[in-house]
């Protein structure tokens, strides 16, 4: 079978054996935004050559701005319920194939926040061989929208989302912190040292937009250089999305995300006494290889 | 005398009588982003026809990227340290006046985060008889970088500012959130329901960006229209100031700023058991008045 995890700014593709090792894997840029709305002729082209009957997608190609609209699975939820929810069709441009989308999940609770997953879920479903037992489970999956999500016997149980990637990416960007960094944000060192420092910042009284300013007063006065700030801010808003959502009495915290990433929150967590063990992005895959199953057609 | 409060995006000029009684204002829109760094051609021009020798000025126009650079006065520092760090020069367009730009105010602590004001500092100097007596007064100037100030015996003693402002505008313009309001900010309406609900919403845990999150899935599901999302977005960043930068035992909050703002400040400090008294961003000009007094030249 043939695994695509596809989402708003890339795609990735995974051709599996019978057992759910991956065989061969294409990344493209082809995400949602450049697309175009052309779901069915990029997809056709990302995976000539490939033969496998069944592919199963995942991400916010479910979503309202993707391929089809797949509605949100209410959790608790596990691999059977996600399953159920698939949506299955068929593309002219790709005889012969059986096409599945898979759901993301919701909690609608009756007063307080709602909480939307799309994508995440098809990654905690990858884990599942990691998740046993009875105790609860914390995965955190680190991104523009980081996820820390409790998984009770395979089964998605609650989570809350942190919009830390993005409030990052505006303020190096668009605010007037930007200003005082390099233009070119893809040339950001991994400044240890200045994101620890921003992530021992994050501790003090004051609040997050409190702390912002301070990014900018400590380069006025020379205590933070243009190079260092990036790395900084990125410690500030990572060690705020700990204190607000980091659960107190978890055991380890699984991450789930690209390595750079995840490595700077196992230095956070670490900084705060917390153990980690660390996945990479192709959980997506087993996951989907495990849905597929759950389906009963794989 | 003039007294002109000249910052980034904004201008004002007013006619001050020997009583430092406003006679005319002016106001423009030629903040230092738009004068293209023409100040002594701008300033003519909003001047003429007032023939008054003494021009005070105020705000970033002495910052780095105003006109003439005035260093920060260390606080605590009251009208005679700042009148004492004012910075005089003459201009050809504007022959026979004595011109002088005040600075701010700087706190540079050996360890935590350094604090900057400039302009605040003439408005707080403006409000000198209303905080008399010995006890502390807490004087909040909400804004693009929201100040909380507090005053003893005229002297500002410390403050610590929050980017609210700035984090509201570049969420309602560039944000994920922003898709899911109404395009022209400019139309927002003052929905003070749903800016009560924000409020209510940053008492929540979870922090700050885990709560912006809210303002997608609420509009997601309904709970939330595109009209009603803007004024919820400003009461959880309001809401989040006030958690991180609230005095917790002062008495009355001075308030200074527009009317709009003030009045959202006021609601949220009144949600909170805290009472207010409110005033207009004119105490620039009754500043300047009283610094051109403390330095002898008025």
């Amino acid at each position: 079978m043939i695994a695509v995890d596809w989402g708003t700014s890339s795609f990735r593709a995974y051709r599996l054996d019978t057992d759910g090792h991956v065989l061969e894997q294409r990344h493209a840029t082809a995400g949602l935004l450049t697309c175009g709305g052309r779901f069915e002729a990029v997809l056709a082209q990302h995976l000539e050559g490939w033969n496998d009957r069944v592919v199963v997608m995942a991400g916010m190609i479910g979503s309202r701005n993707g391929w089809h609209e797949v509605p949100y699975v209410e959790s608790p939820a596990g691999a059977i319920e996600i399953a159920a929810g698939m949506r299955a069709f068929e593309a002219g441009a790709l005889p012969g194939r059986r096409l599945f989308i898979a759901p993301g999940l919701c909690h609608r609770p009756d007063a307080g926040q709602p909480e939307v997953m799309r994508g995440e879920e098809t990654q905690i479903v990858g884990l599942a061989d990691v998740l046993a037992g009875d105790a609860p489970h914390v995965v955190c999956l680190p991104g523009t929208h980081s996820k820390w999500v409790t998984v009770e016997r395979g089964r998605v149980v609650a989570w809350r989302t942190a919009m830390t990637g993005e409030v990052y990416a505006l303020l190096r960007k668009h605010s007037l912190l930007a200003a005082l960094m390099p233009a070119d944000a893809q040339q950001d060192a991994d400044d240890e040292a200045a994101f620890a420092r921003g992530l021992a910042a994050s501790e003090g009284d004051g609040g997050l937009t409190h702390h912002l300013f301070g990014v900018r007063t400590r380069g006025l006065f020379g205590s933070l250089s243009p190079e260092q700030a990036p790395a900084f801010l990125s410690g500030l808003l990572i060690g705020h999305e700990l204190r607000g959502l980091r659960p107190p009495h978890a055991s380890a915290v699984h991450l789930v995300g690209s390595s750079g990433l995840v490595h700077r929150y196992q230095r956070a967590l670490s900084a705060r006494g917390v153990s980690t063990r660390c996945h990479d992005e192709t959980l997506a895959a087993r996951g989907m290889f495990h849905l597929a199953r759950a389906a009963g057609f794989s």
